[in-house]
């Protein structure tokens, strides 16, 4: 106890196989265009405009959460040289929001909607207006929960009973996944405008040897014929085959649309397979480290699109990575960190029920300091946890 | 190998912590009423109803996937002896399958309309027609799969790089949390129709003590006033606290509607907090074993709704908690078994990429016997993977 | 002016060459299952669902307007024995309502639902729950109306300056029309169930020549094969033609299903061609006498769904239809008589801008007599225009 | 008979009252802001899209009917200056069209989307994208009418049994009425910003006294207090007042926004009451000659949205109104003439079942020579009846 605060803070070591040391390992990330990550972008944008609106008009943020975009795949006929989108993508937008305040009404829909157009231009340059129908059922929310949100003095209550989970540092496959799809789409897209942006990773390492498996939508537009295609692919296979040494000493073999067979090709119109036949929703892709990762603790939460102020199943998930990231790069001694964070529905949420900290220390690690050091740093995050706020609504936090 | 099939199982031992042993476990379940798992519930009725009808038709299952049912909070006024909706909870069932074959129309909008009203028509008995908008915006799929399908002498191919996680067995919290669920809404349920469908627990275990947090949704015409919303209350509090008794003897306290306060209360009319506020979504809540257990690990892959031929995130799932579980049950010495399965996309389901068992032994077990016996699990399972299908279309499988 | 009232009445004859000596006439019914027809069904269960549900909570009627019930066409695959839907129809009840009155939610949408829904099992027993999506956006009205509908001792102001048109008699070829439809459906069908609920029927008169032409949606289920539907044909036919002796002398040819061709049949799953490529809204069919009639004046005015209190696009067209009726039967030496009456925004509907009657008079008939008959019933009438918000609520007035 | 084609044409003269001597005539005009005329504007951009896709693919239209928009207001806080939009006007897009030909999909989803939102860009300047829900409910129509469509050698048939309605000349009130809105939103507005689109113009004719009332939407933001309001509506009923004395030698009363009381404005955000409470659907408002017109003979068909090339119910009213238009400026001695064209299902549209037309003659007309020569008309646009098609795809005829 600090300050009079009950932080319910604990640190213990434990002992288990490294996960480098382990002998299976596996990663993916989902790229921006896949529609799980378009519908957590999109839930997101909708969450900081809200914010920004409410605060513009009041000075705090008030309730809302946005984190249930539903995108409807489209169809599409693409084609060398370009094809066709026949039917639009359908993107619902769904969530709660403060619609009245202090007698105001508040034109959250609006704003939804403008939010979530303007983050589709920005991010998805093939996606012309008449490819999408942006629909929205926006509700209000069950609670007055007034106080929780205007008063500046107090730390805000949890909203519910929750949990968020972050670990530190990233494995050498998980570094590698992960730039993998930022290069591609981040970098090399740049220069190959046939890249899409829906570009999804998977990466196995069994011991020594990594697969990195990539499924990259190409923009049919910018293809001229198969022929064109496989020297894109190839491009991209050699390209990240060099940046990977940059992340691992390990073998790595890369592997490019593997699906493709005899005159089947990954082709789109627009970039992402949301055109033609798959679906996405929030929270059913990346974590918001940015992966997904069977072999390390997760949490079921969504993240996107999650008020900041008092929504314990973004901020906890987000704090949880913070401190981990923190602790593994601030204390000597500790080979990985597991942050758990459970709070209390209606306690402040600088007060969970648990902050659990579960340390694998190096070999010869002082296991005292180290334990006392990452309280240290979790008795530090913990009455700063607003400063999430802000980093959230200025969008300097990735959710997923 | 065996039959000339590439089974890639890895059996290791690891060493870590048992979970008993642990010093914090966090357990989570959604009831059926719950948002997302209404969501679940939906989507996997639908599926099992595209599955009956494609044989009915066919003799086999076509392509389908429909897990992505979005559920949008309607909007209620509780109140004691009996409240109102005033706004329909709107669900839009999404998906994809397979609409014509062999030049005949499968009418699969109406089949999962019908699917869905059944299905809520049986799970929620205060649910009103009018109280429900139900939508659908169901697509076909990308691909000719047609060969997939339809061969009866070939194991059908994954449709996608995808992992299974599952575990055995279930921890003490794991099992009193999840019979609680059940315990509160089959079986108190009958007796006290003022409970809803959606509950949801939430246990955690510090060292030896267990918390069990109980958010229970009251059906508003059963409950006469606030003295006896109380008397249900405390009836619920103490029943699970017997029956705690069965599953473990730790220290165990019983927490119900702690998030009530002076004058509000967990009122419903329909008995799920869908009809004010939540919304949900598939995948975003239980793993197929019925739990959220974020000490373990875990798949993001939803299970519900996605079709049992084929789609490896559904089967994988449902497999690696079936052969952990038999590994659990029939190999002596065995603490805690980890089973994950990777697939490659366009190989036969039944020969994963990776099979990987971590088990952790008891002390003193005869290491080898039980790799060797582990490994005769996972060679039995996987020729007969296909049963997982039959058991899925029979309803015989929980996926939430 | 009686009462201090201005009733703004002008009666005037006219001299035209009277309908049944016309050369031509052109009248057309389109049954309770066509489209159209079924959104106005639908849009008028609305409004008196919700008038009845303002009434008794609150004593009167708030306001509302239903009137714009949008039915989309699903599909079907329709064969001799029993076909099958195969995408439902897609109806979205769009209007306007009270939704909140001295502090108390009303729940509007709940009650139109459960209304459309019931109006639906009440008249289309082939159309299955699955066969329909019934969605709904029902949103508030611009004006706060209070006043107006709730002063018992007030006479409604207008809401809008809009116009009725009514006349009387019907022509020999309109009742005809009229109820040969009404025949069809709601006598015929009792002992035929292979006739559908949409029955469209035209007729055309030239000179004494009266050609019918019915289009009656057959239901498959009851229909064997090609020889069983030429013999519902038949059957349909000759009881047309036999009930038609009933209201003409003139030489009457009746055709059903002329669109009929080799293998192409007028055969439905459901009984109506909402399930199959015709879409339907509220105000495109029948006017509020049940025909349309282009060589008669009529109202663009959708009559159904409107609020029955201050909306005058309705109460004038029923109300003109009404004072028509009554002065063709009992005034003498009316040949036909046609009513206008249009509204001034914001002045009681009692008082209308224009009440105009038209007289065409039969030879001979005594003039002065006349105009002052037809003067009286319209000044019986406007006193006593609440009469028909009763009427209509109750149902007793049809309005397409 | 000419040319064998049997074209059934009558033309008789008919004794009544010309509508410049009946004492009373109401006339209204729904501008093309009016949620109704929105409608039809989509409805008809729509098929005019298709047609132009149709063609540019394969040389003809195909078959389509786009005739259904249904237009839901939004929510609004207007306010001197410039308010806000709460929640969007939600547009569906609603029809039938040909979406596969010759082995080709054809994009009509995206085609018509893309209509829509240009003709709103275009005609609509204050409505924001986020100010609007564009969603698109587009089946496939029920017949296989290939034929029809695609053979240029042969007229196509009747799509149904149907009339149109069309009459010449314009009285005086008409015209009025209908350069009224034309001038409003035509010129005033160019050099008055806050002016919206949304003008309605109801024209009552009392003997000789024209009483003109407009009931016109102002942009918010272009009005920057009550006084500027006022200001405003007295500018616009001072030029209108002047226009009218080019029409008419009457005695003209001109009213603005009579609607107003204390505190209480017709102000919008976007310049149309489809923002707030307004609904709008195909086919409500005007009809093919821009007007609604009680007191003459109309016709229930909408003609926005149509397909041109078969659809009666749109290419027999525009026709009528040709017929009459030419019969009115060409032939002497016509007072008024009405036209109606009436189809039989089937048959080549250039063969209706009646071509009726009715001459009002002038006093002292030749009436042999009058009758002839309209004769000559019916008989000289029949046969060029196509013409109307080209027509209508270049927008160079009004629908609404």
């Amino acid at each position: 106890m600090k300050n009079g605060r009950v932080r319910n803070i604990r640190v213990e070591t434990i002992s288990q196989i490294p996960i480098e040391q382990q002998r299976i390992e596996i990663v993916e990330r989902k790229g921006i265009g896949h529609p799980d990550s378009m519908a957590d972008g999109i839930a997101e944008a909708m969450s900081r405009a809200l914010c920004k609106e409410y605060k513009r008009r009041f000075g705090f943020v008030l309730h809302h959460n946005t984190d249930e975009t539903q995108i409807v795949a489209g169809k599409s006929k693409p084609k060398f040289g370009g094809g066709e989108v026949i039917s639009p993508i359908y993107i619902l937008l769904v969530g709660r929001a403060t619609k009245e305040f202090d007698g105001e009404s508040i034109p959250t829909d609006t704003v939804v909607l403008r939010a979530a157009r303007e983050y589709i231009h920005e991010n998805f340059p093939n996606l012309k207006d008449e490819y999408v129908v942006l629909d929205c059922r926006i509700g209000e929310g069950s609670t007055e929960l007034k106080d929780v949100f205007t008063r500046k003095d107090k730390v805000p209550c949890a909203n519910d009973t929750s949990f968020g989970v972050g670990y530190a540092p990233f494995s050498e496959t998980e570094r590698l996944v992960y730039h993998t799809e930022r290069y591609i789409v981040g970098e090399l897209r740049k220069s190959e405008p046939a890249i899409g942006e829906d570009v999804k990773v998977m990466g196995v390492r069994k011991d020594n040897e990594i697969e990195l498996t990539i499924a990259c939508a190409m923009v049919d537009a910018y293809v001229d014929d198969p022929h064109h295609y496989a020297q894109i692919k190839e491009e991209i296979r050699e390209r990240v085959f060099e940046i990977a040494q940059e992340y691992t000493q390990r073998s790595v073999k890369v592997f490019v649309n593997t699906a493709d067979s005899d005159g089947c090709y990954y082709l789109t119109v627009t970039g992402t397979s949301a055109e033609m036949g798959d679906d996405g929703s929030v929270g059913r892709g990346n974590r918001c480290n940015g992966l997904i990762t069977p072999y390390r603790p997760m949490s079921m939460e969504a993240t996107s699109g999650k008020n900041p102020i008092n929504h314990v199943g973004k901020i906890y998930n987000i704090l949880s990575n913070q401190i981990a990231s923190d602790i593994a790069s601030e204390v000597d001694g500790v080979e990985e960190v597991y942050i758990r964070l459970l709070s209390q529905i209606g306690k402040p949420i600088d007060e969970p029920l648990v902050a659990d900290a579960q340390i694998l220390p190096e070999k010869g690690a002082d296991i005292d300091k180290v334990q006392r050091e990452a309280r240290d740093i979790i008795e530090r995050w913990l009455p700063n946890i607003t400063e999430i706020v802000d980093m959230l609504i200025a969008g300097k936090l990735r959710t997923f």
